[in-house]
């Protein structure tokens, strides 16, 4: 009837890189399962902040003035309005965190927005 | 100038059981770390829901009719309205995600209620 759920289990239920699945909503917070490679795109989220924690791997937030590393186990929260950009030099697994109804790409869009509400 | 946040760093500066610390904000929306041992209080959030992500160790949310078991790399969302209880055998060390202002023991009170806002 109660179930947990299994980060390490979703994570084997999906391949494709910088394409966001929903395991769970707290009100109105998703948290979902990504896996990174390569390099993404400068965005902004104008109206919210956003929570990166990496679960396996290694990545980088770039800002116009400065970078984090984020490794296993270390999280982060982008300010609501800071453009950024983030990158993996080999796949990195990431739990991100932030209200339903962010798109990926924020107001950059482009073909690495992905698909809304994606749940596993 | 960016810093990452460790949770295991974190989760060295304290060593109290059943009071979460803040480690995170995303909006309205707390991260915080905490350590069970031993059983909690029956309680009820009426107006959250409630995440818990478990880090390292085991606990069970047991609820009036049922329960769930969390190993670390599992989570759970407890919904709100929901009355539950959390227990740990031996230490259990968690990420808890909820909004800003959520009392601990919900509308039970109680010598657990723990300090809000307490930073680490």
């Amino acid at each position: 009837m109660y179930q947990p759920i299994n980060l390490a289990e979703k994570l084997t239920r999906f391949q494709d890189h910088w394409a966001p699945r929903v395991v769970a909503e707290m009100n109105d917070t998703q948290f979902k399962l990504a896996k990174f490679q390569g390099e993404f795109v400068w965005h902004v989220h104008e109206d919210t902040d956003e929570v990166f924690l990496v679960l396996h791997g290694e990545m980088e937030i770039a800002f116009r003035d400065g970078a984090v590393t984020l490794r296993a186990g270390e999280m982060f929260v982008v300010p609501k309005g800071r453009e950024h950009i983030t990158r993996a030099a080999s796949e990195c697994q990431v739990l991100l965190v932030e209200p339903r109804g962010v798109v990926n790409t924020g107001e950059a869009g482009g073909e690495l927005t992905a698909a809304q509400d994606a749940w596993i």
